[in-house]
């Protein structure tokens, strides 16, 4: 089975925004077993959405819209749809009922350009839309389906979940397509080519690398008829990428370093304190988005300064000799932060995030320490210097370093 | 001067990346005089890409495709455009030389598979890439262009910002499209869409209304003949705006509340301590992610249980009578983030961040304080459930406090 989205808002062609709805879309379509082989944006033009319609509905079985579906002129999804099958729309009274009473609910009146939201056609019954006023359309004619959702992204996505991926039926005897991720860090992206570069031809699986600011992601993509086939490509290639890599694979997939620091960490019942200065608060907030993260997390020191940094138990005559940006700071650092704090591991971070250098110290130097009851390891970088990227880098980094010492 | 967007690779497709080549080359069009009316996204299948690009050389006068410029054999969008120009491809000497001279210069053999990436037709030319392998193909033929520029984003935006768009002209008489964005945070989205209901309707400026995690935007969008005009249809609502929502709209367009907080305080000569409960650390690293912060921001306390928010001078007795999420608490913690790191202003913010409730607390509950030198107000709010998002809109919602007690 084929399909064809089609991304509708004068908004997307003006790059105001990102579509997100047609990539959360597509992810999900190779596990129902259906291909997606073209992707459209188009304003908020009749004429042209009745173009992109037309030419989808030739080519694929399923065509799903987002987006054109709000209570303005502008919003023409739904009279396209029905100019393309030769259908007239009417206002239907159980949608108009539902829509007064939405609004009645919110305090308010409904306004008069809201009632063509509750317009269908003979071919179409309503999806409905419990996060807002646009009700989707189903549409089935002649063996093929139009899906129209609202183009907010919550909307659009229970929506999906819950009235059309449902309906899409797992068609047997497809392609399916498998994918891989291994996550590494610790390696420059040159190094990664390098060292993958006989699987960079290959085409089945592919190998796709791709630079993150939490390391170099390495992706396999198999297809195949069957997904236990796809799966037996990647893992032949997946299995000599581990000999490569070793430990500096730190996750796969959906794995964030923050997520697995903090199961390690509550499984040796370990509990962790930091100090940050150049990350400023950020090595404390990406640990702490981890759900449960309290039970381990003491908590952290953002010292913006020296005499801050003192204050909290860093030696004064060191910072004095050797300034702020230095690993030995880092290290006093990290002990400061596990003393202050009453915790098993201390982690400190200094550096210079930009966008001036400081202590004649060049953007981008970072020193990370990590004490495990007193036995302090530190490591060095230089990062490019972009001050947001420094910082997450940095934390990134550091997440690995007490990864690789939990291990 | 019309144009079309074609944004190329398989990973696309499948939803494995978002494109953001194509909204990042949109939002620069409008500025040039021309009109985009479709962005199509497709894999790296040669038979499409042909097809892709036919339609839009039939159509437009300028096409931009992104992707599809690798070493593999899946990179095809070369191969595609010259079929569709009937002309042969062949080696270019000097390109040549330069991949070679680039792996060199990396410690690195050439694989063989990168030799396409030199390749040439007769109407093209090769656009410089100075942060990769791929040089771009700029095609002039019959007075119609065609732009092809790699698919990794640093790569891409350098390409088009010093090759691309200085090579198209601004087209003179062609309409323009001006947009503005209004930003609000205190007002719940149904009470900002009755606010506003009567701008809803309207179509020239259009006004949308966009729920972020910093509150409500309020988007106008104006087309006309020149850009005075349009500015002029979006001044006349913007003033209407400007007065149904007064203070509580904080910003515009680029604005964060993180730079206009800093400079406020920069103005004011004042600076700033925080201590935080359920953000974690994000009100510090947001507040540090504005460079320079270093001069108004002395530090930050991340006291993640009752024990450390003691330690660090929250009364204890008052945190065994109320608990540590109660407005008193978030009080105690702006005076003694203000005492303990010698500031003028400090922050307290407590919470309940989920998933799980606290002391009987529901998830999103969360008191923000500000004291200024000794006078301290705070807010109360219940935000929906998510823990990243209570963490961000808790921070942002600190962050206009803030700014409102600083105006």
């Amino acid at each position: 089975m084929r399909a064809d989205i089609i991304s509708i808002g004068t908004e997307l062609l003006l790059g105001q925004i990102t579509d997100t709805n047609a990539p959360y879309i597509a992810a999900e379509l190779p596990l129902l077993g259906i291909d997606l082989y073209w992707i459209t944006q188009v304003g908020d033009n009749r004429a042209r959405i009745l173009e992109a319609l037309g030419r989808a509905l030739d080519r694929s079985e399923v065509v799903i819209c987002t987006g054109g579906l709000g209570p303005t002129e502008d919003d023409v999804t739904r009279e396209a749809i029905a100019e393309l099958l030769g259908e007239d729309m009417h206002v239907d009274p159980a949608l108009e009922e539902w829509l007064r009473r939405l609004f009645k609910g919110f305090g308010l009146e409904m306004p008069d350009c809201n009632i063509k939201q509750a317009n269908l056609i003979p071919s179409a019954e309503a999806i409905p839309n419990s996060r807002g006023t646009a009700p989707g359309w189903w549409v089935e004619r002649e063996g093929k389906v139009i899906a129209a959702l609202p183009g907010p992204p919550d909307e659009m996505q229970f929506m999906w979940q819950n009235s059309v991926k449902p309906r899409l039926r797992l068609s047997p005897g497809q392609g399916v397509i498998v994918s891989r991720t291994l996550k590494t860090l610790g390696f420059s992206e040159a190094r990664v080519n390098e060292m993958v570069r006989e699987y960079l031809c290959s085409s089945n699986p592919t190998l796709g690398i791709y630079a993150k600011l939490d390391g170099i992601h390495l992706r396999l993509t198999a297809k195949a008829g069957s997904r236990a086939e796809a799966e037996e490509a990647i893992t032949l290639v997946e299995a000599r990428l581990k000999d490569l890599f070793g430990r500096y694979i730190w996750g796969y997939d959906e794995d964030t370093l923050e997520t697995l620091v903090g199961s390690l960490l509550r499984e040796k019942k370990l509990n962790l304190a930091v100090m940050e200065s150049c990350t400023g608060g950020l090595l404390a907030s990406t640990i702490t988005d981890v759900p449960g993260s309290s039970e381990y997390f003491k908590g952290g020191l953002v010292t913006y300064s020296a005499e801050m940094k003192a204050a909290f138990g860093v030696d004064a005559g060191m910072l004095a000799r050797v300034g702020t940006v230095h690993p030995d700071v880092a290290v006093a650092m990290a002990g400061a932060a596990r003393a202050k704090l009453g915790a098993d591991i201390g982690i400190g971070i200094t550096g210079v995030a930009g966008p001036s250098e400081v202590e004649g110290k060049p953007v981008g130097t970072v020193h990370i320490a990590v004490d495990v009851r007193g036995d302090a390891s530190s490591l060095s970088l230089r990062l490019p210097p972009r001050r947001i990227d420094v910082k997450r880098r940095a934390v990134f980094s550091a997440l690995f370093m007490l990864r690789q010492r939990l291990l």
